[in-house]
């Protein structure tokens, strides 16, 4: 056991991952390695990759126990593919498989099967939802989870850290040469910005459509020379699922007074001048906060460079409008968002490397002046929690969380004080994604807490007028209405592993009681 | 000394280039080897890549002697990028680099002093023409330049084969973190393809441009996460040189025969149905061809697929009569296709090595049904020469076509059957480029030879009443004509070696006398 940075036991190796490495900083992490490289592969004029099922697939990929095989969550709770290919592997009956897609949701609760059939034995992903997450908080793994950030996946497969035998990608729209778009047939989900980098860099990379197209399929998001077979099946998503329609703004009084101050916040931060960037979420107060934005944005005349990261309708008409020059896209979270980027060039597609990847040559992150980011839990030393819940199980993702909080000049944590007989602020979170260094502000609907790293905001921020307190006023704050939480109750095994996005290890989740 | 698969003697070792592996057939060479990946860089957020000078960024790039350095040929005979960067690069002392750009042309003549002053001491390039060409094949440098076909350059740098150290790289639109593109600003080109694989595999990445617009310039052909340095300059390139207008059509009796032939036999072919594919070049008889084709089409109401390659304006206007479904373009030859591209979304931007590269996982050639390439001189085992005069000069660039040759349905070659008092049909070409085995129909004013490996073809032409005859009776046509040519005299020094696109040997160039 080792302390990393932030005060958090680290075990030194933990038996089916390796050796750990323990957090140290934000930036402290220098990778030393080459970019993990595939084997170079050829073929023929004349040879097809278009493919008769999913088992053939299986079979030409050369499938076997012990294999560690992904998937994309771009079609959400709408996907089909993870558990169709899971159902064709496990009757082929080959096992002890790592599953490594870019996030699990609530509809891969199938997996608990194939979990218990031995035909997945280990699990790395940004998030997982539902029964399944459930179920692995309850132990039902032997080796713990790898909890991973849309950047630190990235850095991972680019660094061969996460070695991807056969990726089973989904794609709205393809020919039977493997060009591919997500922004066209009837389960169209927008930017397929998590599969490109499985394209890139799987051994075998397998597309799975539902819409075979004309060649050539371009522009594509995923090109011809990275795609080994290309199999059509009836549907690989129920739409429903995959994108919802356009969203609707809260009238929820507290989210709307959250939405206020960070607005107020962000006016009075400084960053807030022509040609700042932005990048916020798809939650109520997320979205009220772009909304009073815009309006400020029209009353001073000033226009933002680019909108990053999971993309909304919301973004989409502010870029129409002309009040956003670019928007860059990992993500279309709505169905706006989806369409817009096949539609529009100034709506640009990225992959999740570009988008968030510490290990590169410079991603869009870097760039980013102002991050709005959601909560589940806030400690007094500014560390979030997004993935575990008040019981401690998991039930959430760490997503660009802690990617765009390290890159974006202004990061800010917007949440309601209590949820329900919950608090919100805590002395100490149940796990951390994004480390407290690399969050600026919270804002709250019982004031705004400032890091004391961050000086400048305070003064700032007190010159406005803003309700500004210290985070341990907050957490006092909500004690009082909530009383102090009852200590959640773990077991000792370790059932998750929060990978911090340099590869580093911020924390771990324990199995609950 | 080893015969290769079409007769030449290749040297088993070359000093200065290593062991050479002799041609064995187009698809004979299959790779073993993984890609080639460089080292893992970072940069944290708040680091500029925007330098003074090109002086700073071969300080900052760490370039020593004899290191490798890369160039694209994007802007043709408007260059001024290379000639700048190496007058830089002499100044400060540095000796004994390896020249590797996508090609080389006659404005490229000042490197014949870098090479005295011992700077450049060995060149890989596609091409090379005018004083420079010269003076290599005068034996000016002690290693033989080696000569790569566009999709073979794409490959060797895949590969490692070709490990560039720095690239510099013009980029005609770009912002202060590295996305450019190359159809906008004053010295706009086009497309980018050939410099997008040195973006992505170069070990430090240099952009130079004369037009730095406000972050960020997405859509873009290059990338920021493949970008070290950015440094402004006056102007990277001649408008003049770099893009001609609109091309006009030949009114040369004997191309438009030529050409008349080739359309009469495309048509007859059995490849010109609904959906066919084609690549075409910008010389007269190649750009009538497409005319003459273009009426046929509409006749017939036949639609092609793609077009792929050097892209005319003339293949942009069928694309938007509706003729062709999409534009895949490697290189813009001409002002309107160069505008094109960054306004017409179904004209797409490739790279050399989805162009291609026989070693990804399937590049775009492979898929062409048809392409329509020229010849300095083709033999009577249908060897094509693109490379060396009639006097034994290196006067020409290799290019895509050897590519297209293995890649294309219909590898057809259009020439006068003479030029001048200089036969095009002869006993053995001075220069291979492209194995006649890739070679399907030879089309001249005074017939078409079919190769006796396409039976088939010669059935259909025959129906079709089209002026076939054997490739030995079009040589004696010739050499009634002209006289039996005399032999050029060679020295016995090595000055070239020409790579087939899998990295064998399918030819060396010798020192004229």
């Amino acid at each position: 056991m080792t302390k990393n940075k932030i005060g958090r036991e680290i075990p030194d190796y933990i038996e089916g991952i390796g050796k750990l490495v323990p957090y140290g900083g934000p930036f402290d992490f220098k990778p030393t390695k080459k970019k993990f490289a595939r084997k170079i592969s050829s073929i023929k004029p004349g040879e097809s990759k278009l493919l008769e099922s999913i088992k053939e697939a299986v079979i030409k990929t050369g499938l076997k126990d012990g294999m560690t095989i992904s998937f994309h969550h771009h079609f959400r709770a709408g996907d089909y593919i993870l558990n169709m290919v899971l159902d064709v592997i496990a009757e082929m009956g080959i096992k002890n498989l790592t599953l490594a897609p870019s996030s699990l949701s609530s509809v891969h609760e199938p997996v608990i099967e194939h979990i218990k059939n031995g035909v997945v034995t280990k699990i790395i992903t940004s998030g997982v939802r539902g029964p399944l997450a459930e179920a692995i908080s309850n132990g039902i793994l032997d080796t713990p989870i790898i909890i991973r950030s849309h950047g630190g996946r990235a850095r991972a497969i680019g660094a061969g850290d996460l070695k991807i035998d056969v990726a089973f990608l989904g794609a709205p729209s393809c020919d039977d040469y493997g060009n591919a778009n997500g922004y066209t047939g009837k389960s169209f989900c927008g930017s397929l910005g998590y599969a490109k980098i499985d394209a890139e860099y799987a051994d075998k990379v397998v597309l799975i459509t539902d819409n075979l197209v004309p060649y050539p399929n371009v522009p594509a998001s995923i090109e011809q020379n990275n795609v080994d077979y290309v199999v059509k099946v009836d549907a690989i998503g129920d739409p429903k699922g995959i994108a919802s329609g356009a969203t609707r703004y809260t009238k929820n009084p507290r989210e709307l007074l959250i939405a206020q101050y960070a607005a107020e916040a962000i006016e009075a931060s400084g960053y807030f001048v022509p040609g700042f960037s932005i990048q916020s979420g798809s939650g109520g107060a997320s979205l009220a906060v772009a909304r009073f934005l815009r309006e400020k944005m029209i009353e001073k005349d000033i226009k933002a460079s680019f909108a990053l990261g999971g993309i909304t309708g919301q973004f989409v008409e502010m870029q129409k409008e002309g009040l956003i020059s670019k928007i860059c896209d990992v993500q279309s979270f709505d169905l706006i968002a989806a369409k817009s980027i096949g539609e529009n060039p100034d709506h640009y597609e990225i992959s999740s490397s570009l988008y968030a990847n510490p290990h590169n040559n410079g991603c869009i992150s870097n760039k980013l002046d102002i991050v709005i980011l959601s909560a589940l839990e806030v400690d007094t030393d500014f560390n979030v929690n997004v993935i575990t819940g008040s019981d401690g199980v998991i039930r959430g993702a760490s997503g660009g969380h802690c990617d765009t909080a390290a890159g974006a000049k202004l990061s800010m944590i917007v949440c309601p004080l209590i949820r329900g007989r919950i608090p919100t602020v805590v002395k100490k979170v149940n796990t951390v994604i994004t480390p407290g260094e690399t969050v600026d502000v919270v804002v709250t609907d019982r004031g705004i807490a400032v890091n004391p790293l961050r000086k400048d905001l305070l003064e700032k921020f007190k010159k406005a007028k803003l309700p500004v307190c210290t985070i341990e006023e907050l957490r006092e704050k909500a004690e009082e209405i909530t009383g102090k939480p009852k200590a959640i109750e773990y077991g000792d095994k370790i059932v998750g592993v929060v990978e911090y996005r340099d590869g580093t290890i911020i924390d771990v989740i324990k199995q609950v009681k």
